[in-house]
């Protein structure tokens, strides 16, 4: 965690000045704060007063705002992959805008960051609540996508062209590195346009992030697979189900998705590196639990296992900049095979690839109100002037955090902590498989 | 919230001496604990040293236990109404004492707290994975419930006489204050039978406690019968969709399922009394609504609108000692028909009670794995001689707390505060339907 | 079955000239038939030519056709109850009229059979392929609906005072029979109208009809209740679970419900009656399965028992004509209560009224291909100029029905019959509940 | 069809001579009968008396049977590739046995055929009403399954050795053809068994019969992965969605699915060849698509596009002898990104392949009704003495089928029929793309 004084302070466009339009009275304060750190040892000493780079300004609407409703022109974007929850992000954001601030002004942007840039010749599409009303049932982006990044001075260049006043920007890692220098332009050239980010991360590992938008989903559709796994891995001799999800840094969905539906019996995360061949190898543990068993789960992270691939050559990324992982799933795939095809033994292995069936889905209940909660946050955020920032749920609470306390950094899962451990007695696969 | 210092004290039967069985290193002391209250003003002074009662002990394994688990016989015990989950809940506890403590010798008791008293005839079930190992995807207890007490001292008795050293209890606020009851019952007659509950309110109205089991599946299943009501009020000329949902004392169900899903017009809670008639009054409203749409849907909380009801003769209540209430539901669909007979316009009312049906469903994902560690952390904290508690999740963090400080107080949803405006702005429905 | 001569025959406005502009070439004639009756016995003489009415006319495009489509405006409405696939039966036909034969004239008339008639003061909507395109995931109907029946006289003036060309009407039995008046109005007067059904009947009991469009996705929503409702007799002591389901004067639904999951121990259906009181009646049997087992899960039909009922005045009848039934389920749930209260034994009922949640939910895959190929058919059937019939699936073929064929006659569940004994087989309850 | 005469006649292991222990009275003589042929011309003469060949034997029960219930012994097996349903048929099959005729003795063969080649070392599974009333919840076999034939003498020879009378088998065409065998071995031996076959293919593609159980579900699977592609499609700049379904030989998975989701544009059958390259070729047809409307959805059954593989070497075949088709899913993936990346145009193609996930579900409710009575029948047919056949739906009707007359047969799509003329209506693709 980031311990530097000023690290989780907001930047403001300038002084509020306007009377909220909002009638009802839960206003926050910029002083009102809610801790980062709340574990503490009983002996342990607090400080005397807490520090700003200990606390998070809390989210809420602002008594005093800073743009004029009427005035405001607004733009929505949805960067990178698709996740559960972004028609709802962006059906929250139009309807609060719309109805409880009075902005009649607002766009989308198609397809990602490139729907800045002129020469791809997207067109924007108006926002109405009659447009969004039903989207939330949609699965994907009804702005659409894209992967990777424009330059940064033309994207400006649009908004200054289009009177933009408030960019809200939906994405992940990528996005709101990318978001954070835009901010930076903005501020260079002295416009007033705040610039106000909703993450999205269905793999959950953004740093002090309780838990992302689109995550709660992908459980929900992971543990399916796991169970269709399951029933094939008993439905012929030897038989293997080998499921592929999400993850390329994180094992988050992976691990939740093996709590929820008990049948995995061994999940493979980035975290925790693991050998396939020798005593303590991934492989012998299978041959085990098969011996035992005559049947067998595997859940593997997409980014799981990158150190068995030979470093042949450079590496490669995506759009996006993203590292292109090599496909651990089809490695295992055929490492198993290979495996038990020297050793003579039929087995029967069914390999699962969910991805694209995951992140396509409408949002479950859970995630329509963390996403309808945070677009609503994000827009008191906006009118009161705020810059540079997302909302984010930190310890159960909504707040405020400049973009780079989130970026460039990975919450990953501690191989020593709750979660894994928990995963550990679930599967019952041994602490370690490396030799 | 309490503020008395020892509050949140935990009691342990003893001192542990015992090294734990646990193999893994993510051992927590009682030492580690957890902020209550995370609210901070910027400059508001904090304490210098965080008291007991400001913080809770964090739930986990414990280095040194007290039970040998060779030797501990458990019980487990399910009360109250039916909540999505209670079986995730039986399971992880079975496989958790099982496999990780090794402990061999767990009976479920059967029909709720009415299985220890002999004169019911319920015979116990022995609980063993092989049992327990699918049991997740059934809805309802594999134990059966029952509502009302039962003698403390016969319990005391029967818990005493089948030798049980852990005393594992599912159920709600009035279970937890049996629980605490029969904590004080044992340590007057100095046995060492640890008593630990799991708690369960599908109602999400545990103080203290950020989310309960069954009300994430809860809502997932309401927000479909919302739907429903929708279809059925678009569906008829001046169609009404009235859709009753749990909720006693606090109306969490029916503000989350609203948030969840847009399509609710009117959400009645019993945190905030309301007029039927007078010009402010709901009928008004609900007919200014249909005046302009044509259709309206309505959720009503079964705790809402008791105000309403004359209060002729006695108060009654069930075997549980909740007070009985007024069906709210019935009561407003024929005082809605009655008002609109009156004034001859014809509407097409369609009334819908799905209670059991959502409380009957197996628990979703985000459940499953809330039950799961929740149990996990009770056969922890059981097997380190702790007693008179429960597990609990606070500001996202899993503790102990007293079984007192969270009975006979409720978390109610606060009529000023963020969660009922969010549900205003999601509706449309005025501040107060008081004249 | 009907076997008067000609009964089968269908109705055209004129002799067909116009090339159909379909390019593909699987045009039907009306030469094509189909059997009606294909059960034979080995040694019965059969006919040695097939009349007309022992034979349908198939469905399908003709090569000819009556209307040129360019100058055709069409008319569609959906009356009665909602029920799943009503929305995808208005897509396919606006699709199929607008894709295939180029009509461009579509209009929806509003809330059912009053939207003709002026003094409702309803608009109608213009059906595009753009409005029509995503509607299939839609609960309801986008016309909505209305119940009850108009003068056909003003009818009859609407569609002429609006050109229509085709008028395509969704609605059941008492639909069905308007329908055919309105075809012999608009004959009398010498019109060029065709009237084209598609027969609507949650309840699957049109006479004739092998399967009706939503009777399948009923059956699979009422599932649901059932596997609720037998959690909730499991979960507490002498749990009943009560369950109406639809069915005013059949117990298809209750009875292939009861067959697709087999939690039930009695299924009520009208075609059976049955006594409550005396050794073979109904309680006393309920009686004896709770003493044998400690639950018991109850499926009634809506239309069920209506014999129990003192028949205090008049048969009460709603807008539709049909006749207002008893409420069935409430009267047993306190019947059962009443008995057993006064046999001092507790019983925990929970009763479940899941009719609206059933009959509005999207159609499942199989009853969306029935309802677009019904619709596609009746398309073709009107534009070849086919009247006073209805599409309808038939020994698994699709024919062309006169309205009279399947009106006023039900398909009823045979006592004697292979559904019946099946469910008795599956149940284990009595041949009979008479005394 | 087949005419032959006798075609469609039943074995009978002997004269039935016992009285059925049912009490119920719908039973079935042999001489009632179901015609197969039911589409006529008007003007076409019948035969003024109709053949064994023209006409099934009904299924049902027989007043009186060959066996004696109580010294019936009955095994039953599943082979072949899951299928949503076995586990319904195998529960039915029980029930019926046990509680309607009172046979005592039922063993489940595990793994499919190999479970009566002793040198496997399967076990049996003994089969009690106990074992099998929850196991229709659960997706795949509880008895497992394998591919492959086995040694005709080695399994009469354990059929004989266990004193089996009667055998029921749960496969697909070559399952059936199998059993065959068994029933000729038998007959040679003179042994009194009795083989029924419950017929499983999830393709549907058995030749006169109507529906096979987990076509049903398959359709409703396919459905959601379909909704995924179309979602994904939209996503992303020229995104196409391209998804996989069953279908070695015959496009029912695929058409069906593409008819209750209008979502694809392309859908790609064995029964209907096409060339990728050339004016008419699929990626021609695809970039137009693509340039009109910047997405598509393309649906590819298995079996498709085999002619584009150029002919390298030998056939091969699997474990069942089905012959091993090439991947013309990841195929079509390659050439598509390789076509797009010639023309310098930059698409954005997710490649799904769900069969694991659809086929490793639980039956829906039509599928677990079907399953149902198909298992009745199939006892009761067993318990009259019949053998070498299979049940089945024909017309709406069950019927005893000789193995013989659905086996090395399919029912394909017939590329001038009403299904594959609604596909093409559905997607708009052109009627063919052979150039």
């Amino acid at each position: 965690m980031r311990k530097t004084t000023g690290d989780f302070e907001i930047q403001n466009l300038g002084e509020p000045k306007i009377p909220s339009p909002l009638t009802v009275g839960y206003f926050k304060s910029d002083d009102e704060r809610v801790l980062c750190d709340i574990n503490i040892g009983l002996h342990k000493e607090l400080p005397s007063k807490p520090l700003k780079s200990m606390s998070l300004e809390v989210a809420g609407p602002r008594h005093i705002i800073y743009f004029e409703p009427q005035k405001v022109k607004a733009a929505v974007v949805s960067c990178g992959g698709l996740c559960p929850g972004i028609n709802d992000v962006i059906r929250a954001l139009v309807m609060e805008l719309h109805f409880r601030y009075g902005v009649r002004n607002i766009i989308g942007v198609k397809y990602g960051l490139q729907g800045l840039i002129p020469r791809y010749g997207h067109d924007f599409l108006e926002l109405t609540p009659e447009v969004v009303k039903d989207i939330q049932d949609l699965g994907g982006s009804i702005l659409s996508s894209s992967r990777g990044n424009q330059n940064i001075s033309e994207m400006v260049d649009a908004l200054e062209r289009m009177n933009i006043n408030l960019f809200f920007v939906i994405g992940g890692d990528g996005t709101m590195q990318a978001a954070q220098l835009i901010t930076a332009e903005i501020a260079r050239r002295k416009l007033k346009i705040g610039v106000i980010g909703i993450p999205k991360t269905i793999d959950n590992d953004l740093v002090l992030i309780q838990k992302s938008f689109g995550f709660d989903t992908a459980i929900s559709e992971a543990v399916k697979t796991i169970q269709c796994a399951h029933v094939e891995a008993k439905g012929a001799p030897m038989g293997i189900g080998l499921v592929k999800l999400m993850g390329r840094q994180s094992g988050h969905i992976a691990a939740s998705a093996a709590l929820a539906q008990g049948d995995a019996n061994f999940v493979l995360i980035p975290e925790e590196p693991f050998d396939l061949e020798g005593d303590k190898g991934f492989l012998r543990h299978l041959e085990r639990r098969l011996g035992a068993r005559n049947h067998a789960v595997i859940i593997v992270a997409e980014g799981a296992g990158q150190n068995l691939f030979s470093r042949k050559g450079t590496v490669k990324r995506d759009a996006s900049g993203n590292i292109r992982l090599n496909d651990i799933g089809v490695f295992l795939k055929e490492k198993i095979e290979e495996h038990f095809s020297k050793k003579k033994m039929e087995i029967n292995l069914k390999y699962i690839d969910p991805s694209y069936i995951i992140r396509s889905v409408p949002a479950n209940a859970s995630d329509s109100i963390l996403c309808g909660v945070m677009a609503q946050y994000a827009v008191h955020a906006g009118m009161a002037g705020k810059t540079g920032m997302l909302v984010g749920l930190v310890n159960d609470a909504y707040v405020h955090l400049p973009f780079l306390a989130v970026a460039a950094q990975r919450k990953m899962i501690d191989p020593k902590g709750n979660i894994w451990m928990l995963v550990l007695e679930s599967t019952g696969q041994p602490l370690s498989m490396k030799n």
